[in-house]
């Protein structure tokens, strides 16, 4: 088996020389729109080039470095958009460890890699935009057409800068398996004092809103037996659904009251409205089914013990992904090979490019530390060491494929 | 003892007219300001001049009517600005009432009785800011510093309508007692079947704004037993509070929470942090004073189990005020004479001008039902038959005073 060795000096140089472009002062860069995101495009197209690769772009804006040659080859990337107010190493590392791992295995002698930075991941226009377009989940002029908070479409957004290739379609086909590795974005590794994550599978989401109407009315006249207040419903909501999900969940399985709009929210006012929306994630369909089911007969229980109206809209469900068996052993014996005890089988929480890449070919992901867990702000870190290690453990599972 | 018969037709039609004026369809008058408003103002002024009373105003805007004579008088009263959106109610009732008795007892020659319409009861600019000037609660320069949301003074918003005679002040010291009537503005009455309330007491109001900070993560990979999440806090100190105020609480004491905002309120972050008001009132400090002690430690408590930071602010507190008990027991036999058996003795959970009368003299209130007990709304309603009731007890409790 060849040695893949990477040139860490290189990688981190990299990863520091991609936070100095684009927008929010992180330097990662968000789909090809400003002056200084067409920058960072074009600098990461001169990177791939001077690797020794081919440089594509295909037609959603999907940046790929390509080995010489025509078989089917590794796919290795990630996306290198950023949150508006992001950190550095949300996408950008994937990207840029898998650009080091095709250089160095090129370099070697090694297997046929290539590299991919996905199109608008985060989410400006919609989630794992380019993916999902490259393994034909959205079409082209699905995507085209959507827009983002400000009403810009994406085919107005995207912008070719100067240099690159014309668009062409880069297809699924011409790859055997696809790698991602990523900050983990949660406080798993960190708080264990681990330095690799073996992703076993992308967690399934599912998100609803609810609407509890009640009766407004005058907070000192109205007697406490008499109110409908949506606001002691919410309270009574979250406390069911804590105790009835905490009989069928893991460790893993996480849920989330983040939105809460009350309404007309004022100090003197018994409530007459609450809007919420609940969203819970699992890696196993049958739990997503189990909970959707308490979500719903919970809120309708709480609603009509107190005389509140129920309303519920905005049911959201992405899917679990399944990471591919043998991929997954490959990269635990690497991990266990480079990070002797240190490493740990987990779910992933969070969506990724990668789900996407799993309906084309088999996919395994990869996870090193995020400091204290932070990640969507410009604190996220992880140790430089830990951002080597996770690539030289890619780059010893690459070399075995 | 001599009888006051009051003209409903009179009573009616005056409420009817009142209407006509003013702002947001309501027909209630706001502080002198718009040109309907002072309409209004010139007219209830003819009215008052019609039933043979003094016109007069004070130097904040109250609009007296005072019968011929020098001895201390009784006042009755109450407000004839509104809400925004407020009903046809709201103080204009007790306003018209206060001027029908009047006018009715001089044309019987029965006690001397005056009327006033106080300035600002709503607050637009603060609460009850006719009254409090006139008790001596608030001096009028401080009054006349006073702005409203689009930062208008006082000072600025009062215009004196022409044919009025210029303010002068209208001391506490010519009255002998206060009484308001006044819608109940809560569902009391009516759910009850009852047509009189003959109020006790106001009651206090404490209020204070908590915020519960935690730390904003990602809502798929942060586990549970790692968050710190104030939604999850704010839904333990509701419960919480409910429960420990169940044990010291009568069936007349409120608590609401109307005002929650949860940052950055996105359904997959987990929340940051957490800003609610609690509001609890009572007619007794001593409970008062316990639930302001339960609603801090239950607080602390909370946010230290759940390693969340607590910050208080906003601590706003109003005392009770106790009706004069031989007033109350005046108005007690008036409304068992007029309706016997269906009234009852109760507080009002509503401020009211009352409540600053009661520093210069004996006071007391009476209560009509209100239509489902709705109220600051355009569907506020009370049937004529009890607008009607409710004055002839007040006529016939004055007509003994």
């Amino acid at each position: 088996m060849t040695t893949i060795r990477i040139d860490s000096e290189r990688l981190l140089a990299d990863l520091d020389k991609l936070r100095t472009f684009g927008r929010c002062g992180t330097g990662v860069v968000r789909p090809a729109y400003s002056e200084a995101e067409l920058d960072a495009r074009r600098w990461l197209a001169e990177r791939i080039a001077e690797a020794g690769l081919e440089v594509a772009v295909d037609p959603v804006g999907n940046l790929f470095g390509l080995p010489p040659g025509d078989d089917a080859c590794i796919l290795i990337g990630s996306h290198s958009d950023s949150q508006p107010e992001g950190g550095w190493l949300d996408g950008a590392y994937g990207v840029i460890a898998g650009l080091e791992v095709a250089r160095a295995s090129l370099e070697a002698d090694g297997p046929r890699i290539a590299v991919v930075s996905f199109q608008d991941e985060e989410g400006r226009f919609t989630t794992l935009t380019g993916s999902s377009v490259w393994a034909g989940q959205l079409t082209l002029a699905q995507a085209q057409r959507l827009t983002d908070d400000e009403g810009i479409s994406l085919a107005e957004a995207c912008r070719q800068p100067e240099g690159l290739p014309a668009p062409a379609d880069v297809a699924p086909e011409r790859f055997r398996s696809f790698l991602e590795i990523h900050i983990e974005q949660g406080p798993v590794l960190d708080t264990a004092g681990e330095r690799i994550g073996v992703v076993e599978n992308i967690v399934g989401i599912r998100s609803e809103r609810l609407r509890f109407t009640g009766q407004q009315n005058h907070a000192g006249t109205t007697p406490m037996h008499l109110r409908r207040d949506p606001v002691q419903g919410l309270v009574r909501y979250v406390n069911d659904l804590n105790a009835r999900f905490a009989e069928i969940v893991t460790p893993a399985t996480v849920w989330t009251v983040g939105h809460v709009a009350v309404h007309p929210n004022a100090p003197s006012i018994v409530p007459g409205q609450v809007d919420c929306t609940v969203q819970w994630r699992d890696a196993d369909t049958t739990r997503l089914d189990r909970m959707t089911e308490i979500v719903r007969e919970t809120a309708s229980e709480i609603a009509s013990s107190i005389g509140l109206e129920l309303e519920r809209s905005g049911y959201a469900t992405i899917a679990p992904t399944h990471c591919d068996p043998a991929l997954v052993e490959t990269l635990a014996e690497a991990a266990e090979a480079v990070a002797p005890g240190a490493w740990r089988r987990m779910p992933s929480g969070a969506l990724h490019d990668a789900a996407n890449a799993s309906y084309r070919m088999p996919m395994a992901m990869l996870f090193v530390p995020s400091k204290r867990g932070i990640s969507h702000s410009f604190e996220e870190d992880t140790e430089r060491a830990d951002l080597v290690l996770g690539v030289e453990v890619l780059a010893k599972a690459a070399a075995s494929l």
